[in-house]
């Protein structure tokens, strides 16, 4: 065994000879970016070897430049530790937890107890009745009054111990279990999980195993997944763990995957298998975390857009991306995780949160169940932001959606310096008296600007003169910072001699009119669907905001720029990872689960493409804040 | 390709040189005995090659005798064809379909329509709606206004062309499903079958195929296994073919198989396979008589005695011998073929029939479904003698049923000339003016006496005074057949010079016994479960007969004996393969399918060993026909 020092966690770890950095720092729970999976061709995961003492082959250093090799970079992937080392890992190959919504331990389950009947209507959260059960059960053994067969033996004790009354078995448990029994001494623990509208017995374990019960809860998004164990017996959070999703090798975001799966020959199979080998990976990590048997591990809930869903469960996305939008199916069948190659308990049980339509997805439906949209009659609304801002506003009657395309602004991109919300990203920035502060991710260097520092800045600018209501640079500001470079009019937020790039950190006319498009489709969408419904946004009694960029947004500005509508800033929550939230409660509540199909049937979906109010919502919100003056009455730099 | 012709029957054939004598046997629709399923161990096929040109290697001949060999004799499934020949099958070598019980077309099925609701309660003959559909749609391609997903299209389509309405759809076919909708332009056939409470979309095919679905009856039999090709269009029986259970290998009855299975190491898995290869060679027979694919085959309905069941889906018999009792299931999981190796549409569905109890198995609960017992408020009987006679009487409202143990001797088992009801076997006997007749199954010389004629011989010997009421020969008989052998008093049926074994053929006094306490069980039987309801056999409507024995059965003789009771002869049916015929039933009907669990949990299960009267009404039956004269009115030799 090999000794190996993590920097600058301090995280130390013993490897066998030969173990590849990557899989080291993935056992010592340290994070290193990877986009192609390992297999050295994506040039994320370098990392420094402290005296520069490695086994560096070509492949090793195949993507560095001639000054990294010298200073002892490697690609982890592919770099195999065969001595004691230090292994540094820098900002840029860092995967930051923060930066991966890892979701929040909001929820507050009851110790587990007894389902209650009726269980409608009522909060979902109220029900901890995981949706895979470990059960032991001491039996009678069988005497001449009382000679029923085996399985109508077990089924009888489990009527006793639970509420429910149907229960199948499979032919799996059936076979071998007499003796299974009779060498027991007839103390057995049963496994079952939901199917339909029964409960199917689908394991039988000598003894009392009952303790050793664990279920996933999976967000498959676009640009991460996120895995938390929990304990189904409790309904506790064991541990989390998230990566980048590893499909970003076949393209950035929904579309270009989607034409990635849809143009290439067999296109779909790197897209499904990456997405597998994400989440395999993530078991492997908190299993191994914790001590925890992957058989112990019964039941897994998926969440994911729509794109993502039929990626996970390889199915054809082509028709998602084309008008007028089709998925191949938006309710997903339960199978077992042995299906799709997850490494768990092979006779487990896997759900995939149902679909409204192609671009309201799994996530969203699970974001729902996380806020309890359809389970109060008050009406409230959930937006989340990403690449499509996607919102849903409702209540136990009725819910109407829709998806707008922010595009990727609000991520970064089509932005100069823009860039995910990691370490190094500028998230805050103020001017005040002409002074301009701001702060980074992790407190180093700036390298670019993340969506909160760009709302923050379009804020600046708009309050201190800098730009007009339309976005342009005021032609009468005097502001040092604002240049003309490249042809095109731009602000410099940091100057060069304080980057990490050592260049200038400017956002351009063409960022802010970029910014204005995401933030007016959002408002827009927002808009229309309020309209739709005939409501007044007062009348919304909480605005929930899902997602990482959500988290980081300061309320009052995103009123100020016309992203948020201008509702009291209280009536605001931020929720975090509400898919996987949702994706949780799904996994440790039946009747959550079991909602979920009903509400995504109950969610009415606006196809905004062809929603003619829209594009005039839109355009009356390409301005700062909006057109309509009387939509924002507390912005006062108006 | 080479040319073989089976005689007696004269039927050609062509095949490829190599292929073994059964398998073109097989594939001509000839039918050779085999117990050992072609291991070239039991000796059961041989057959006589004309002009003894046969490439006849040392197993082909190993188990016969010099002469046998001299004449051309070889093992059917040793030895290989390689030129053209004339094969002989000697009557001890057929396997006779007239002695398979192949279920009779008695169903009458109106042409496929629409199911009604409400379906219960009625007859679930009226309701054609078979387990497995193929549905032929040609959906409208998406629209604007109309984006709903693939699946969901599909399954609009569906509630409109069924009465159903909840529909799933299994990963399998979501998976390349929207290509072979886009690509087919929209024109598919589904194939639905039956899953708990719903309608599984299980398979999806190019263009319109409906007419090409087939579904399999399966009777699993102690001895005979006999399956009926479906047309699950129109409920027509395409084809039967049947053989012996190959398990036969293993142990001649229930009892020994199970012997077998609990006391070999590993014991369960041969006769598990044994009985799997039997069905698909039955399969094979009748799929390539038809030329039908066996991918167009999509439902298999099995039912047999509970051990059997147990057998088929490789479970653990081991307890259903012992006190109390016990199987390891009594309900059966619905699975697909392929989880037992059976070679139709992987995608297909197989259900088997749920048993009673232990010794009230799958066989009987569709035996009740095809009599239409739980379907009427008149109360019937169902009794089928074999190795066991179960019995069941009851109505819409209640049943009881139970088990005894008859022995073999309706069999021809314990019988020192008795033989089961195959070529050469004596079924009928008549004594007329002290002169003996018989006649002989196929007309052929005399090899021994199989059920129905015993219990001819009994009743001509009670009638003709040659034995007395406890089954004793009568000291004052001066008939001349009656011999003193072995230390035993016996009867000649046949002088040696007319039998085809050359020996005399006679029934002794304890083959009487045997007989007196096979059907001395099975009256005390049906006495005790009348007794148990209280009702008086007059009070029971019909009397239905299922079962190989049954059929040859003369009625008022079968009364005279006390093995029936002495009712009108008129109420009492012949069902034939009640069993096969229930299992038709439920392929062809959801309803009555879904009937079999509940029917199943109706049967109140009377476990005759514990039943303190059986043992007194046994007793008491041990005579001809029975210690109670009041009980046998009509028979007037008393």
């Amino acid at each position: 065994m090999l000794k190996v020092l993590f920097l600058p966690d301090q995280k130390d770890f013993e490897v066998e000879n030969g173990t590849t950095i990557m899989e080291a720092a993935q056992k010592a729970g340290v994070y290193i970016n990877s986009l192609c999976g390992g297999n050295g061709v994506c040039g994320r995961c370098k990392v420094q070897v402290s005296g520069g003492m490695v086994l560096a082959d070509k492949d090793s250093i195949s993507l560095l430049s001639k000054d990294e090799i010298k200073e002892g970079y490697v690609l982890a992937c592919q770099a195999r530790i065969d001595r004691d080392m230090e292994i540094i890992i820098p900002p840029e190959s860092r995967l930051e937890e923060q930066q991966i919504m890892m979701g929040e331990g909001v929820m507050d389950y009851s110790k587990p107890e007894r389902l209650l009947v009726p269980k409608v209507p009522a909060d979902p959260l109220t029900f901890f009745d995981p949706i895979s059960k470990k059960i032991y059960l001491e039996l009678q053994p069988p005497a001449a009054g009382d000679n029923i067969s085996d399985a109508d033996r077990i089924i009888r004790e489990l009527r006793k111990k639970t509420d429910y009354q149907d229960f199948d078995i499979s032919l799996h448990c059936l076979q071998g279990m007499a003796m299974k029994l009779r060498d027991n001494e007839w103390k057995v623990t049963v496994t079952i999980r939901r199917n339909n509208d029964s409960w199917l017995i689908s394991q039988i374990e000598a003894g009392d195993t009952h303790d050793r019960n664990y279920g996933l809860a999976v967000d498959i998004g676009t640009t991460t997944v996120v895995v938390q164990l929990i304990n189904m017996n409790t309904g506790n959070v064991e541990g989390v763990a998230g990566s980048y999703n590893l499909q970003a090798h076949y393209g950035e975001d929904v579309i270009s995957r989607m034409i990635f799966a849809c143009g290439v020959e067999q296109g779909l199979d790197p897209l499904h298998r990456a997405i597998i080998k994400n989440i395999n990976n993530l078991i492997e990590i908190l299993t191994s975390k914790k001590g925890i048997d992957k058989e112990q591990i019964t039941a897994i809930v998926a969440a994911g857009n729509t794109t993502m869903s039929h990626l996970f469960l390889s199915l054809t996305p082509c028709s998602i991306r084309l008008d007028p939008y089709v998925p191949t199916a938006s309710i997903f069948p339960q199978i077992e995780p042995r299906d799709l190659g997850i490494n768990i308990n092979s006779k487990g049980i896997l759900e995939t949160i149902p679909a409204v339509a192609s671009y309201v997805g799994g996530d969203i439906v699970a974001g729902v169940i996380a806020c309890g949209i359809a389970d109060h009659t008050e009406t409230k609304a959930l937006i989340d932001v990403g690449t499509n801002g996607e919102i849903v506003i409702g209540n136990n009657d009725w819910m109407v959606c829709c998806s707008a395309s922010a595009g990727p602004a609000f991520e970064g991109g089509g932005i100069r310096n823009g860039m995910r919300a990691t370490r190094g990203a500028i998230e805050r920035i103020k001017i005040e008296d002409n002074k301009l502060t701001y702060r980074t991710i992790g407190g180093s260097k700036p390298r670019g600007i993340c969506g909160s520092g760009l709302i923050d800045c379009i804020y600046a600018f708009v309050t201190n003169g800098i730009i007009d209501n339309d976005g342009k640079f005021k032609t009468s500001s005097k502001n040092k910072r604002i240049i003309e470079r490249d042809d095109e009019r731009q602000f410099i937020v940091v100057y060069s001699q304080d980057t990490e790039t050592g260049k200038d950190l400017t956002i351009t006319e063409s960022d802010i009119a970029n910014i204005i498009r995401s933030k007016g489709a959002v408002f827009a969408a927002i808009k229309s669907l309020a309209d739709y419904v005939g409501m007044k946004f007062r009348d919304i009694d909480t605005f929930f905001v899902a997602g990482g960029f959500g988290s980081y947004l300061n309320i009052p500005k995103a009123i100020a720029i016309g992203l948020l509508p201008d509702i009291d800033p209280k009536k605001i929550q931020f929720i975090g990872n509400s898919s996987l939230m949702g994706a949780r409660m799904a996994l440790l509540s039946t009747h959550a689960l079991e909602r979920t199909t009903k509400i995504a049937s109950m969610m009415t979906n606006i196809e905004l493409s062809t929603y003619l109010p829209f594009m005039d919502e839109y355009v009356a919100a390409l301005f700062l804040p909006h057109t309509d003056r009387r939509l924002f009455p507390s912005v006062e730099y108006w």
